[in-house]
């Protein structure tokens, strides 16, 4: 049980949280800080939160608990503050797409002042943002990475999960860097990928999206996500991103050439080799 | 009112025109011609089609409509036999997701036995693919795109108008090499991008599939698609598609180049731009 849950940040992930732990009756008292002041009052209003503010070290103060969930290099640029204002005991965790910097970063404040923090990345999330398309059933049976390292304190460790166990998500444990890399591949490139295949239907000819049929939609469903969201993921995760891109024209440039030495056999090999591996997904 | 219909592949399209035609009464008479003895089999005993054949010339004779069914580069093989074996004043369309050779080639064959051929491309479909994927409701409010040329029969193409219009379709008309070049850009670089999305995570740690979430999902489902369909599909429309890919590639380029200068608020500019496009295709 929490006695004070301060959820800094409430947009689509840091409301949802809220209305999740209030749901669930996990926090005797939530605490929102944030920027905007129609989220933070409708929050209120509403009763997902008991209190608001748009100063941070307030918001912190007497927390034992305290979630970021600005997008991810707002939440870095934010730690020195979080680490001064923060409550003596308190675990702090986040919800940020990358973990290596905002973990190390963690490691290095922590060296002038022990405080415990837990890196997460829960796996869900929508094309949607902002805390008007919050839900409490965001996070129902999605995956939450963990990313402790061998500094980590075990008991901090043990509380974030259990926090999010007690939301209703799965719990997996990975390497921060690891953790980066991962998501590099299955999430940031398709995500750059979306919004390049967009770019190029309307540098090729506006015109050709009249003939956009669902596969195009699904496909670029990830490029209509928010803007200053995924700025801040793609810089904050850049070398990994680099890696997986490179991956990807390996790839694609293979494919290409398939196509291109008339070889149909080996092409539709391929073809149904890669089909397998998508198979497996569901 | 057709009085034979012939539905030459009886797949995943095939099946799905023969069901809606039976279904909305379009045809006296459907004669399906096949490869695969169990799709015909199930569906002459469904009775959504009344004879069966596995000889091109038996299913065509006699038939005052033919649709061509089978993934795109079989059926531009198969035009010389088709152009054999039509009745005079047979109208005769395909359903192939690109249209400049197979035009080209009915118009090479038009000049020593004057039929009516007249291009189509239903904008509808799925990753499941052959006959027990049909559904009568596939072309329910798609866009089928027909792609006559100067030399084009207007009654003909009055006739392929009426005929997907009359299975619930809305009817667009194009170019058919402009039609190569929208759909290369919309749909045949998409698929081939998703494919290496897939294929990039196996390069690089297999173990990294583990954190796919809804996002990979959707943008990688067209990657489960059926393989020989989409070899003929990036074969067939290899220019096309090299240009696209082109673009594709300028477009993902600029979008890397902005990552790296670490000018997060022209990104930022970019990735909203880029969204509000998306946003108009809802």
């Amino acid at each position: 049980m929490i006695h004070r849950l301060a959820v800094v940040g409430l947009g689509l992930l840091g409301g949802s949280v809220a209305k999740a732990a209030r749901e669930r009756g996990l926090a005797r008292e939530v605490v929102a800080v944030g920027r905007r002041l129609e989220s933070l009052a409708a929050a209120r209003s509403e009763r997902v939160v008991d209190r608001v503010t748009t100063d941070l070290g307030d918001g912190l103060a007497g927390a034992d608990f305290a979630l970021l969930a600005t997008p991810v290099a707002t939440a870095e640029g934010l730690m020195p503050k979080v680490w001064q204002a923060a409550a003596d005991g308190a675990v702090i965790t986040d919800v940020g797409s990358t973990k290596g910097p905002i973990v190390r970063s963690a490691e290095r404040l922590a060296a002038d002042r022990p405080l415990a923090f837990v890196g997460s990345h829960p796996m869900a999330g929508s094309e949607r943002s902002g805390y008007g398309a919050s839900r409490a059933d965001l996070f129902n049976g999605a995956l939450v990475i963990v990313t402790p390292t061998e500094r980590t304190d075990p008991l901090a460790l043990k509380r974030v999960s259990e926090f999010w166990e007690a939301l209703g998500c799965r719990v997996g444990v990975m390497d921060p860097d690891e953790h980066d890399r991962a998501v590099a591949a299955v999430s940031h490139v398709p995500h750059l990928v979306a919004y390049a295949l967009v770019e190029a239907v309307a540098r090729l000819n506006p015109a050709f999206f009249g003939v956009a049929a669902r596969g195009f939609k699904d496909t670029t469903r990830i490029a209509a996500s928010d803007a200053r969201v995924w700025r801040e993921v793609f810089q904050s995760n850049r070398a990994a991103l680099r890696e997986a891109l490179a991956a990807f024209r390996t790839s694609l440039e293979e494919l290409e050439r398939l196509v291109a030495e008339d070889d149909g056999e080996r092409l539709e090999r391929k073809l149904e080799e890669i089909r397998q591996l998508r198979n497996r997904l569901e």
